[in-house]
C-alpha cells in the first residue's frame, strides 16, 4: 500500500498509527502541504479534495478521508481490534472520536486558520483565540469522559487514542495550555511509549523539517 | 429508544433519516437550540458536548455524536443495509459521508457561525462568504463524485445520502446557489420521494416553527 502524507497533517497521523498498530506495511508518499504540492494536478487525480491522507490499495483503489480508512482497516484487518467487541462500547469510542474528527480539527486545521487570517484578516491574537475556543469545547468533555487507565478506553489502545493523540501533539504545538487536562495528557505520554505511535509521530517521518 | 433531537439540526435529521429507513421507532425529544435548552445541566447529563442528537438506547446507555450513533446502527440493525457489502465500495460511501460530516457541516454550522459574528465581528457577506467556501469545496467534490443513478452510490439508498440530504437541505435555507450541482440535486429530489427521508424533514418534526 502506498499512503499519501504529509508529516505534520492530523488526519495523515492517525492512519499512520493504525497501519503500524495493525502491521501493516506501506510506502509513504510525502506530499507537501506547505508548497502546494497537493492542489497540483497530479495530486488531485489520486485525491480530488487536494487532503491528505489517501491511501492506494493498489492499481484500482484509492481510499480518502481518514475516518473511512481507518473503518475500512478495522474491517479488513481486523486484528489487533481497534474497536471494542461490545457494540454499545463500540459507539462511544467512536463518539470520543468523532468528538476530535468533526468538532476539534475541522475547525481548527490549517486551512480554516489560513481563510481566518487571509480572507477575514483575523490578527495573530484572535487566531489564537479561536484554535483556544474550540479544542478548549472538545477537550473539557473528552478529559470528563475517557477512563485514562491507561488508554482512553481502557486498558486496550482503540480509535479514540488514535485521533486524540495526533489533536494533543496538534494543540501542545499551538502551545495551548494542557494543565487542565491530566487525563489526556496521561494517555498521550502512555501511547507516545508505544512503537505504533513512536512511528508515526510528525518528527520520524521522512518529509520532516 | 429516545431521540434528542433539533427540527433544524443537520446532525439529528440524518439520525432521523437512518430510523425511519431501518423501521425503528423512537420517541423525539426536542432539545430548541435557539432558547439555550442544550447548555442546561439537564441536557448536560444527556450529553456532556450539550449538542444534538443524542440517542437513549435504555435506562442506563446513551449514545452521541451523529456518526458513532449511524454505525452502531448499522452493525445492530443491518437491514435494510446503509452501506455496500463490498469492502473497499463500504469506504467509498464513508469517504463521501466524511466530506460532509467532517469538511462542510463542522465549519458551516450555527456555533461557528455565530462565533465568527459575535468573536470575529463578521458582517452578513463575510459569514455568507464563509458559508459559500466551505461548501463549495465540499460540493464541487461530491458532484464528480457521486454516482446519482437515482442515489449517490447507485440503486440503493446509503449513508452518503443520508448525510448528503440534510446539508442540501441546509445550503438551500442558505440560498447557496445549487445551479452547478445537477447531480447532487438529484439525488436530493429523489431521497425526498422516500417516506424515510420525508418524515425526518425539518419541517415535519413535532418542534418545527
Amino acid at each position: 500500500m502506498e499512503l499519501f502524507t504529509y508529516y505534520r497533517s492530523s488526519a495523515a497521523y492517525r492512519v499512520r498509527i493504525a497501519l503500524n498498530f495493525k502491521g501493516i506495511q506501506y510506502d509513504a508518499v510525502p506530499i507537501n502541504l506547505l508548497t502546494g504540492e497537493h492542489k497540483e494536478e497530479k495530486y488531485q487525480r489520486i485525491s480530488p479534495q487536494g487532503l491528505v491522507p489517501a491511501l492506494r490499495l493498489d492499481d484500482r483503489k484509492i481510499m480518502t478521508q481518514s475516518t473511512a480508512i481507518l473503518e475500512w482497516l478495522e474491517e479488513s484487518h481486523p486484528a489487533p481490534a481497534l474497536l471494542p467487541d461490545d457494540s454499545y462500547q463500540r459507539g462511544v469510542v467512536r463518539s470520543w472520536a468523532n468528538i476530535v474528527a468533526c468538532d476539534i480539527h475541522p475547525i481548527d486545521n490549517l486551512r480554516v486558520l489560513n481563510y481566518l487570517v487571509g480572507e477575514l484578516g483575523a490578527n495573530d491574537e484572535q487566531k489564537q483565540a479561536w484554535y483556544q475556543h474550540w479544542i478548549k469545547l472538545g477537550f473539557d468533555v473528552l478529559e470528563s469522559q475517557i477512563k485514562a487507565n491507561p488508554y482512553c478506553h481502557g486498558d486496550q489502545v482503540s480509535m479514540a487514542d488514535i485521533y486524540l493523540i495526533p489533536q494533543v501533539y496538534n494543540a501542545l504545538r499551538f502551545k495551548f495550555d494542557m494543565t487542565s487536562y491530566p487525563k489526556i495528557l496521561s494517555v498521550y505520554e502512555r501511547c507516545n511509549q508505544l512503537d505504533a505511535f513512536i512511528q508515526a509521530a510528525p518528527e520520524n517521518q521522512p518529509d520532516a523539517v
